[in-house]
C-alpha cells in the first residue's frame, strides 16, 4: 500500500477496472475520459472523473500523482503532449500492450525521466467504462519495464499499483516483452487465422472439424481490427518469430515432400510444450529495488518465470 | 439393429471399443487379439475373443460377419492375406483414421467387392484393451465412406454398426475424407509444433503465455510418435493443405514487412471461423441407400454438414 494518489488517463475496460480496483485498495484516484458519456457512467458508479484533461493534469502536478496512460496507442502523442505542459514532473506509467512503442514516445516528448512501462495481461473482449471490473487484474500477469532508464521510487509506485490491483508483477525489458508479446500473443493468432482460412476452402473440413481444429482457431473469432491492430503495431517483433515459424513448418514441408520423417518439428515441438507445461512461477523475494544490478537482476528473474507478490524492499525499506 | 455377427479383428482402444458397444448393443459380437494379454483381459470381462486367427475368420465365413479391421495400419496387409484365404465373402469394414491407403490396401487384395472404409472420430491418449470403453463412440462423428465401389447392403451393415455405437454417420469420399482430415486435425499438429518450439527459443515466452498459446500449443502435447505416423501417413493429403497455410502466412510476412495491413489474412480467418462456429449438422433422412445416385447424394450432404442419426431406408424397407 502506498498512499500517492493516482490518475488515470482513459477510462475504457483498462484504465476503467485500474480506477476501480485501485480505490477498492483503498488508493484515492481520479480520471479523465475524453468522451462525456464515459465521465457520466463512471460518475454514476462513484467515480472521481472529468472529461477536463487540463484539470486533472493539474491536480496530478500538485499531488505528485501516478498518472497512468490508459488510452488508445493513436491517442498517445497529444495526451503526453499535454502531460509535458502541465505535469512533466508526475511519475508516470501506461497499461498499453506494445511497450517500445510506448517508450519511444514518452522519450520523445521528453518525459522519459519519471516513466516505468507496464502492461496488465488481462482482458475481455468488450470495452468502455462498463466492461471495466474491479477485479479485472486479480492473478493476473502484470508486467513492469526494468529498462535501463528506470528509477527505483517509481518503479515501487508503479509495482505497488499493480499489487493493490490484486496482479502478480512481471519485470521486463521492454524489448523482451514485445519479442514475447509477439510470439504467445500476435503469432498465434495469425496461425489461427491461416488454419481457419485453409480449412473454409476444404470441403468436408468443417463437417469433420473437433477438439484440435476447433482450439487451433478459437482466437481467430476476436474481431478482425483488434487483431491487425495489435499485429501490425508489434510488427517489428512479430516479423522474426513469423520468419522462424515459416522455416520450421518449410522444413517439415520438405520433409513430407521427401517421404522423410517429421522428427525435427515435431520432437522439439513436444519438448517445448512440455517444458511450458511444467514452468514455474518462483516468487521474487530477495531482490532490493534500487541497489546495483537491481534492474539486470529482476529481468533474469523475470525471464526465468520469476514474480513478485508482495512489495520487494527498497534500501530504505529493509529491515 | 440388425443380427449380423460381428468380427472385430484387433482389440485395442478402437476396437476394444467396437467390440463393447456392440455387445452393449444386443450384436453377436466377438473378435481375435494378437497378443495373449488382449485376449486374456477381453476373456476376463465377459468378451469372446481368441488369439487364433484362423478360427476366427472360419467363424466370421460361416456366420457372414461384418469384419471389422482394427489392427495398425502397417499390420493391415498380413490381416488382409488371411481374409482373402478364409473369409473373402465377408462384408468388411475399418476403423482406422487414413482411408485411402486401407482402400488401396484392400483393393490390392481383391476385397473390395464387399468393403465399406469406415472412421470414428474418437479417441483418448490411452491405448489396449484396458482403455476401451463401450460409450467411447456416443455422439462422436464415424465417417463411413462413399466411394463408387460401395455396396448398399455392406454400407447399411456398417452404418447399423456405427448406430448402434452410439455414433452419429457422417457419409463422406475417401479422398475427401483424407484432405479433409489433413486440414482439422494433422495440420494442427504442425502448426501447434511450430508454435511450441518458436516460444521455446524466445526468452520470456513461457513467462508471459496465456490462453492464446496454450490453445494454439495444447496438441503439441501429444506424444511425438502418434504425431508423426499420422501426418506421415496422410503426407499426400497434408502437403497441399501446409501449402496453402505457408502461402497464406507468407503474404502476410511481407505485408508486414512491408507495413501493410494484414487485411487479407485476418479478414478470410476470421471469416471462416465464423461460418465454422455457425456451421449446422442438419440429419439426412430422405435418402433411400441403394437407389440412383445415392452415393453422390450422400456425399453432398455430408460435405454440407449432414449427419445420419437414424438407419436410413434401403429399397425394400421403404414403408
Amino acid at each position: 500500500m502506498t498512499n500517492t494518489p493516482v490518475c488515470v488517463l482513459g477510462l475504457g475496460l483498462i484504465g476503467g477496472s485500474v480506477m476501480r480496483a485501485a480505490a477498492a485498495a483503498g488508493r484515492e484516484v481520479y480520471g479523465y475520459n475524453r468522451s462525456l458519456e464515459g465521465v457520466a457512467a463512471a460518475t454514476a458508479d462513484g467515480f472521481d472523473a472529468t472529461e477536463d484533461l487540463e484539470a486533472a493534469l493539474k491536480r496530478a502536478a500538485a499531488d505528485d500523482a501516478l498518472i497512468v496512460l490508459a488510452v488508445p496507442v493513436p491517442a498517445l502523442g497529444q495526451m503526453l503532449s499535454h502531460i509535458r505542459q502541465t505535469a512533466p514532473d508526475c511519475p508516470l506509467t501506461d497499461v498499453t500492450s506494445v511497450k517500445t512503442a510506448v517508450l519511444q514516445a514518452v522519450q520523445a516528448y521528453g518525459l522519459l525521466k519519471r516513466f516505468v512501462g507496464g502492461h496488465p495481461m488481462a482482458g475481455t473482449a468488450h470495452s468502455g467504462w462498463a466492461a471495466g471490473d474491479a477485479r479485472l487484474f486479480v492473478d493476473a500477469p502484470w508486467v513492469i519495464s526494468v529498462d535501463e532508464h528506470v528509477e527505483p521510487q517509481c518503479w515501487t509506485l508503479v509495482m505497488n499499483l499493480a499489487l493493490d490491483c490484486g496482479a502478480f508483477v512481471v519485470p521486463a525489458r521492454s524489448d523482451e516483452h514485445d519479442a514475447a508479446a509477439a510470439t504467445i500473443s500476435h503469432l498465434p493468432h495469425l496461425l489461427a487465422e491461416a488454419l481457419a482460412a485453409t480449412a473454409g476452402e476444404v470441403p468436408l473440413a468443417f463437417a469433420l472439424a473437433a477438439g484440435s481444429f476447433r482450439d487451433g482457431t478459437r482466437v481467430a473469432g476476436t474481431a478482425p481490427d483488434l487483431v491487425r491492430a495489435m499485429c501490425e503495431a508489434n510488427a517489428g517483433e512479430l516479423l522474426p518469430v513469423l520468419d522462424r515459424t515459416l522455416e520450421l513448418l518449410g522444413t517439415a514441408r520438405d520433409a513430407l515432400a521427401a517421404h522423410q520423417p517429421l522428427t525435427e518439428l515435431v520432437d522439439s515441438g513436444h519438448a517445448a510444450r512440455i517444458r511450458y507445461e511444467n514452468f514455474g512461477r518462483p516468487e521474487i523475494v530477495t531482490i532490493v529495488v534500487g541497489e546495483e544490478q537491481w534492474r539486470e537482476e529482476l529481468a533474469a528473474a523475470g525471464r526465468a518465470g520469476g514474480v513478485i507478490r508482495s512489495a520487494l524492499p527498497t534500501p530504505g525499506s529493509r529491515g
